[in-house]
C-alpha cells in the first residue's frame, strides 16, 4: 500500500499558517485577499500532482479531480477560509490532509474517481452566512437568501463575490459538481473537549446535532424587595432560574444531548426590586429527532409547571431550528476501522458545530473524522492539536479514503 | 375626649393633591417650587391653630409646636415631598394627619409638649440622598457626604438648598430640635401588600429592616453550546441560578425576612455558548441582626457549595448595609391599643422601606402605624388607600398621640 507522508501535511499546514497567519491567528476570511492567497498556494500544490484537474465552480468552490475507472466519485472536503484571528487547523487541516491523500492516491488509477473540494466560505465570517459554498452546491442556499447581506464596512455580498469571480445568481450551478458523488469524507478538529478527556487522538463522528433554539419569557410582577413578603411574590427571575436548572439537569441525563441557557435578561434588574420579567435563551441539541422533540416537550412542560408554582406566566418563541443530520452507518464503520488501524482505539461522538459535511449528508453517504482539540478551543489563535495526533489524523483520512473507494466500487 | 375630624384630613389630602398633583401624580419633589407651594399651604393651615408656633430649622424641616406643661416633647412626623409622578399619600398622609391631630390637641394644655415636624427631602428624589432633613437633625447626614451631589440638570445640591433658605454647612444645627424629644410617632401607608391581604386597615410597625446587599459573582469557563458535553461544563449562570433559588427558599422559611435577587448580568450572554461569568445582586433583609447575619452566612456557604459542585468560583462584594432599627416595645403596645380602638384588630409587621422614623429610632422611643396600601403600589400615581381606611388611620394616630402623651407624662 502506498504510504501517506503525514509529516509533510503537518509541515504544509505550518507553511500555510506562516503565509496567511501570524501571532494574532489565521487571516483567511473568505472573499478577502488573504483567502485568495491561501487558495493560490493550494492551487500551486495541486498543480504539482500529475493527472489531477483543478477547477473552480460557480459558487467559488475549488475542485481537484483524480479520475478513476468509473465516474462515481468519492469526495474529500475541507475549507481554507477561517474566522478573523482564527486557528491554524479549523478547515485548513481537512484541505491539506486531503491534498496529501490525493497526492498519494492520484498516481494509481482507482476504480472510482477521487475528488478534493475546498469549500468557499464555510465560516460565514464576513457576511454572517456559514456553509456558503457547500450550501450553494447542495441547493440549500438560494441567492435571494443572501443577496442583501453586507459586511461590517457596508460592502454588499454580491460585490465581494464578484471580486473573486463569483456571480451570485449562478451559485446553484455548482450543484453539477455533486452529480456523480457517492460519498463525502471530512476530517476536522473536534472543537470540543471529549477526545482530549478520553485521551484519544481520533473519533468517528455520528452526525451533526439537531437544534431547537427558543427564547423563554417569564412574566410576573415586579415589586419592592423590602415591602413584599416572600410568599406573595411573582418573581419572574426565580421561575426562570428554576427552569434553567431543570433544563440543564434534563440534558445532563444523557451524554449525547445538550441543553444550554445563553442570554439572560431581567427587568427591572435593580437591587431594590425583584424582577417582573425575565427572558432567556434555551439551545437544545440532540442527534436523534425523537429525543430532541422529547427534550423540547419536557422543557416546555417543566417551565409551565414552575411558572404555575411561582405565579408567573411563560411564553416560548422559536429562534431557530435545524433537524439532526446523522452520518452514514456504513461509512461510520469504515471510519472506525481506519482510526483503529492508526490509533488502536476509536470513539463515536456527535458533532456540536455544523460543518460542510452536514450539507453533503443530506445528499449522499457522509462521515467525518474528528481529531483531538486541546482544551476544546477553536476559532482563536489558541486552537491547537499535538502534531503527532495531526499526523495520525492524516493517516486515518488516507485509510478511510481507501476503504471508501473499495466500498464505492463494491456498490457499483 | 376631643374628637378628631378624620374626614377633614382626607379632604385636606385631596386639596393638597389638587394643588400640587394631577393626572400624572404628585409633583412635590423637594427643593422645587411645587414643594415650596405645598409647604406654604401647610404653613397657612398651621397658622390657623391658636397657640401653635411654626418655624423652619437649619435643615429645612418645618416644625409646629403646641407647648405643654413640661418641655418634654412628643413628635408627630411626616414629609410633604414626593417622588416625581408620585402618589398622593406617601409622606403627605403623615403630615396632614399630624396637622389634624395637632389641631384637636393644641387648644388644651397637655402635660408634655406636642410637635409636628414636616421633614425636608425624605425621598431624595432630586439628589439621590433620602432622609435628608431627619438625617441632618439626627447627625447621621454630614454636609461633606452630600456636598458634591448634583441633580439631573447639573444643579449642585448646596445651590438648590440655598434657594430654599438652607445653608448646607449649618444643617446639623437642626439637631437642637430634638433635644427635648421623648417619643416619635409616624403614620404611613404600608407600600406593601400585607395588610390588604389580611383584610386589615391598620398595623403596628415593629421597626425597619436591616439590609445586607451584595454582588455575588460566579466565574466558570464559557464554551460552545454544541461541542461541550454537559458533564464537563463550568457554567457560571447555572451556579448563579441555583444559588438565587436557594437564597429565595431560605428567606421563604420565615415571614419576617426577605431575600431578593435583583440585577442579573451574564457573559458572554449569547445563544451559542453557556456563560463563563454571572453577577447578580442579593438584597437580604431582617428585623433581627442575628437572623440577618445567619442569613448572610447561610447564603455565602450555600453559594460556595453550589459553586464547588458546578466547578466555578464565587466572590461576594458588599454593596451596602444598614443595621435593623427596631421600634420601641412600649410604643408598639400603645400603637396596637390605638389601632384596636378604631379598627378592632391590629397586626404587627416590619417596614420594608426606610422612613424618617428610622433616623429618630436611633435617638428616642419611636413607633409607626401603617395603613393598608391597595395592591402594594407606591411611588406612582396608582398609589391608593380606601378613604374609610385613611380616616381610621387619622383616628388611630390621634389615639396613639394621646396615649403617648400620657406615657411620656408618667415617665416624667
Amino acid at each position: 500500500m502506498e504510504s501517506v507522508d503525514a509529516r509533510r501535511a503537518v509541515e504544509e499546514l505550518k507553511e500555510l499558517a506562516a503565509l496567511t497567519g501570524g501571532p494574532d491567528g489565521a487571516r483567511r476570511v473568505c472573499w478577502t485577499d488573504e483567502w485568495a492567497k491561501a487558495r493560490a498556494w493550494l492551487r500551486e500544490k495541486l498543480s504539482e500532482i500529475d493527472g489531477v484537474e483543478v477547477e473552480t465552480d460557480e459558487a467559488g468552490n475549488l475542485w481537484a479531480t483524480a479520475p478513476g475507472e468509473g465516474e462515481a466519485a468519492v469526495l474529500l472536503g475541507g475549507h481554507l477560509d477561517s474566522v478573523p484571528n482564527g486557528g491554524w487547523l479549523d478547515g485548513a487541516l481537512n484541505t491539506v490532509a486531503a491534498l496529501e491523500v490525493l497526492r498519494v492516491l492520484a498516481p494509481q488509477r482507482r476504480p472510482v474517481t477521487l475528488r478534493l473540494v475546498d469549500w468557499a466560505d464555510e465560516e460565514g465570517a464576513r457576511f454572517g452566512r456559514s456553509l456558503f459554498g457547500s450550501g450553494a452546491a447542495a441547493g440549500a442556499l438560494k441567492p435571494d437568501d443572501v443577496r442583501n447581506l453586507k459586511d461590517a464596512q457596508g460592502v454588499a455580498l454580491p460585490d465581494a463575490l464578484r471580486e473573486h469571480g463569483v456571480e451570485l445568481d449562478r451559485v446553484n450551478e455548482a450543484g453539477r459538481q455533486l452529480e456523480n458523488a457517492v460519498a463525502y469524507l471530512e476530517l476536522h478538529i473536534e472543537q470540543g473537549p471529549v477526545l482530549e478527556r478520553m485521551d484519544l487522538p481520533l473519533g468517528a463522528v455520528l452526525g451533526t446535532f439537531g437544534v431547537e433554539r427558543h427564547a423563554v419569557r417569564f412574566t410576573g410582577q415586579q415589586a419592592h424587595s423590602g415591602s413584599t413578603p416572600m410568599d406573595v411574590r411573582r418573581d419572574a427571575f426565580i421561575a426562570a432560574a428554576r427552569s434553567a436548572v431543570a433544563f440543564r439537569d434534563d440534558a445532563a441525563r444523557r451524554d449525547d444531548v445538550r441543553g444550554t441557557t445563553g442570554f439572560v435578561n431581567v427587568s427591572p434588574g435593580i437591587v431594590t426590586a425583584f424582577n417582573g420579567w425575565c427572558e432567556m435563551s434555551l439551545d437544545q441539541r440532540a442527534l436523534d429527532a425523537g429525543v430532541l422533540a422529547d427534550m423540547l416537550r419536557t422543557a416546555r412542560e417543566t417551565s409551565e409547571g414552575i411558572a404555575g408554582e411561582e405565579g408567573v406566566s411563560v411564553e416560548w418563541a422559536k429562534l431557530w431550528e435545524i433537524e439532526p443530520i446523522p452520518f452514514d452507518e456504513e461509512l461510520i464503520g469504515l471510519a472506525e476501522e481506519a482510526i483503529a488501524e492508526v490509533a488502536g482505539r476509536s470513539h463515536r461522538l456527535p458533532s456540536g458545530p455544523l460543518h460542510d459535511a452536514a450539507e453533503m449528508a443530506r445528499l449522499m453517504p457522509t462521515v467525518m473524522v474528528f481529531v483531538k482539540s486541546l482544551r476544546g478551543l477553536s476559532h482563536n489563535k489558541e486552537e491547537d492539536t499535538p502534531e503527532e495526533d495531526l499526523e495520525l489524523s492524516v493517516r486515518a483520512l488516507h485509510g478511510l479514503a481507501l476503504r471508501t473507494i473499495d466500498w464505492a466500487a463494491r456498490r457499483g
